[in-house]
């Protein structure tokens, strides 16, 4: 082991934006490297992941996790090395994933701390397709969407970290998958590289109700809905009788400065019965093993592919994380340290 | 059987009205009399039922059910007496129940005729708790809604045929059971023959979130909407996490002459994992049986009510109509012939 350094670097929240967070809303700071306590263990970092769920820590209102405080490190998954432990569970050497923010060292060791087994993928696909980003995805689309075979899934933010995972599985479990991604090279990636049948450019489509209807000759059945806003406005006038909406975020709306306003969707969905369920990876927690293990099988036989956006060094993670929400990413974004 | 007469009043649908129906939208006409064919019946209509659905049907949209042609009788379901048959299934003297339109007699004895036992309660309650509105109660709340004891259930248009119904198996199942009613008279109803908890009256309060805050302690596990709008905009706000709502219906929005807008809801649903779905009674045609025998057992014990509110002549089918998009009625609402 090598020597460690006696301070690290972290990001800490100094302002809740009311809109578009900016880069001043974030401070990196140099901080005196922790000592881990009995149980606890010392982490390098080695990737931190962005995600959009992140934007709703910043707002103090009440939700279904507590926010951050002003002048704590954000909050965030990493995966890393132990470097010391005074946990039996984890040695030195350990990869582990864990939700310990925004930093280059963490403290951790809880009961949510995992191992990661660096010999079935590399040790950043933790934060994406082996992480909560791949449980979202295969948990929202196979419990709550329930595809069946045949059946019309389409999913929004597609070439990002739970849509491309999304519209996979779905091809594996035999569905037409059509996708909803923004501009030429996402949606290319999106039908060539990931196999989904088509790509919808949102930002191209000057009208996109009839893009849908090109692109899902038999309607919707299953809509898989990460971004909310006028994009689900234009797939649910498209769904099918019976049809389920994953509700699983809502990235349009989350720097919204006034109660966001739409169509009434409610009344549309009598008729139709369709049913619109709001879902967080973590009520599936019991069932991560299976779902990891079946994951790991399709990567190792190539059935499901993941792209990475990987940026470098913590100080730009604030940037990056205003961009992700601009949905300026290419594939599930990373900080490596 | 006495001699029929020669001619009978049915009101057939003149105009499609963009907003609020107008009488002049509807025509009472006098037809001859109809001889039923091989294989079918005549029934003299003792009681046409008026319910939210048939607005729909005025319109010429696609939806789960087709329209009423211009110049043809409305839709709506009618408990009746056969005074002529042609059908092995039906005896003159048969007391049946259908969807024959609104019309003095009616030409019947399709396969979705049943025959209606008056031994067990007035025959006008196949049209109300014993019918289409009742079934649509029990499926709704427990099927859709499934509440669990002790949860807080909150139904809109409360002393309505479907709400008050709703209600009613709500307190049976052991919930807390708060109605959302317009007037004092109305609310006194539910909370006091009914046997609701509480009754909001959303013309009265001036602040309904605080309203339904302080009638719901513990918050709102399952919504049974019928309106819509606005009200269900404040009770979506109340809702409590892994909250059901079941949408039947949303008769504040019917006349809408432009695409109703409000608050976008779904990304409020994500964090709390609400499910909203929406639902048709015909969905469960096939439980209607065991359903209708727990329900006449409920109203045997007492332990079921229902309020009913009767107009006399066909006539008057049209006013009454376009008073019940009013909230004008007070219980289920039937011309009686």
């Amino acid at each position: 082991m090598t020597t460690l350094p006696k301070t690290y670097r972290r990001v800490v929240l100094v302002r809740r934006p009311p809109g578009e967070p900016a880069e001043s809303d974030f401070r990196v700071e140099e901080a005196a490297m922790p000592e881990p306590k009995h149980g606890e263990v010392l982490v390098k970092v080695a990737y931190l992941s962005l995600d959009p769920y992140q934007r709703g820590r910043m707002r103090d209102a009440a939700s279904y996790a507590a926010p951050v405080g002003l002048g704590e490190v954000m909050t965030g998954g990493i995966v890393g090395e132990v470097v010391k432990s005074n946990n039996a569970r984890f040695a030195v050497g350990d990869i582990v994933e864990d939700r310990l923010g925004w930093q280059e060292y963490a403290v951790g060791g809880a009961a949510t701390m995992r191992k990661v087994d660096p010999s079935l993928a590399p040790i950043s696909t933790a934060n994406g397709v082996l992480g909560m980003p791949g449980m979202t995805a295969y948990f929202g689309l196979l419990e709550v969407g329930q595809p069946k075979p045949g059946e019309t899934i389409v999913v929004s933010a597609a070439s990002g970290a739970v849509g491309q995972v999304v519209g996979q599985i779905g091809k594996i479990m035999g569905c037409r998958v059509v996708g909803i991604a923004g501009g030429t090279k996402k949606c290319t990636f999106v039908t060539g590289e990931l196999g989904f049948d088509a790509c919808v450019d949102y930002k191209a489509e000057k009208d996109l109700d009839a893009a849908l209807r090109a692109a899902c000759p038999n309607g919707i059945d299953v809509y898989f809905d990460n971004v909310g806003g006028e994009i689900s406005d234009a797939v649910l006038r498209g769904i099918n009788f019976f049809g389920r909406v994953a509700l699983c975020g809502s990235i349009s709306q989350y720097n919204a400065t006034t109660p966001p306003m739409g169509p009434r969707l409610l009344g549309t969905f009598v008729g139709k019965r369709v049913r619109a369920q709001g879902f967080i990876v973590t009520d599936f927690a019991g069932k991560y093993d299976a779902a990891m293990r079946q994951m790991g099988e399709w990567i190792r036989n190539g059935r499901l592919k993941y792209r990475e956006d990987i940026v470098q060094g913590i100080d730009k993670a604030p940037r990056a994380f205003i961009g992700l929400l601009r949905g300026e990413n290419f594939g599930k974004l990373l900080v490596k340290m």
